[in-house]
């Protein structure tokens, strides 16, 4: 079986939890999504879904640091990038019917008690996304604790707003705290 | 059957809906855990396990309005209760294994896209939430539209501060998202 249907399973994967988390995702509606056959699951994942799950966690969230890099890469200045990710973020929602927002958190707070694997993937991930935005930050003149406090509260706060946004249907939680996020990166940066 | 055994299947029900979700949950496991017979959930919920959840999450969503009235009742001014209010939630992360965040926000993840009805039992309690604490900051003199953008702000705190606590076993989250959230507040108290 090619590489490819790896990718679709994970991609299926990917979609799927981050809109209904991994409870109330099965095996079955990941293949049929996929149209991958069933054998291919623990072809490419012994561990079945909970491998499956930790994979697609950190491949998840390696891409959204990715794409926060993007976005920094091409915004002029670090308020910019940091208001830019938000405003990207509340499109996202939009277009996708308030569906898609973290690629991780929705499984993140199922597992956090009862799968001590998917945990662990969880945490990895948000501490790489710590920081990533702590050394952004610091890179911009902004001192390592301050820099690491700024990287936590703007992700706190895009990560709330995703819970009020998607629940509300509505994108006034990422406006407003995309806002004083943007407001303490400005403040930090004197 | 007594009042008393709808009130223990709707806290068995908000504990393990916190803990680990709406769709990880089993009717059997909460009547178990609530000590109830079978025949009770229907006896109470013709509605079944749907409108459990959306009585357990209007019900559990109220309690939480009433824990922050009682701590800003009792704190000296408006930043030392935003303050107690983060603290207090990291102890109870602690002292719950890191299990008991936000009541409500693991299944509003998991069921914005998913269920309506639940969805919208959600997002009536995040609204209550936003108009209670506005209505805090507003009487303590901050002006209407600053005072529902604070709100906002402080509330995306804590929910994103809970889900990277409970993932990285780790209290700093709230220590730094409740920082920020006293910041903003005393900032706007001028």
């Amino acid at each position: 079986m090619a590489a490819s249907t790896k990718n679709r399973i994970m991609d299926s994967s990917a979609e799927l939890f981050r809109r209904q988390g991994y409870a109330g995702t099965g095996i079955k509606q990941i293949l049929v999504a996929a149209n991958a056959p069933f054998g291919s699951l623990y072809h490419f994942f012994p561990g079945g879904k909970e491998q499956l799950g930790a994979e697609t966690i950190r491949s998840s969230g390696q891409l959204y640091s990715e794409l926060f890099a993007t976005i920094a890469a091409q915004a002029p200045d670090v308020p910019s990038a940091v208001g830019e990710f938000f405003s990207g973020a509340a499109e996202t929602l939009v277009e996708t019917d308030y569906a898609d927002a973290c690629p991780i958190a929705t499984v993140a707070l199922e597992v956090a008690s009862t799968n001590e694997q998917l945990r662990v993937a969880c945490a990895e991930v948000f501490e790489s996304w710590i920081e990533g935005a702590t050394r952004y930050f610091a890179a911009a003149g902004i001192p390592a604790q301050r820099a690491r406090e700024l990287a936590i509260s703007m992700l706190c706060l895009l990560e709330g707003a995703f819970i009020f946004c998607r629940a509300m249907r509505n994108t006034e939680p990422l406006r407003v705290a995309g806002a004083s996020a943007v407001a303490a990166v400005t403040e930090a940066l004197g």
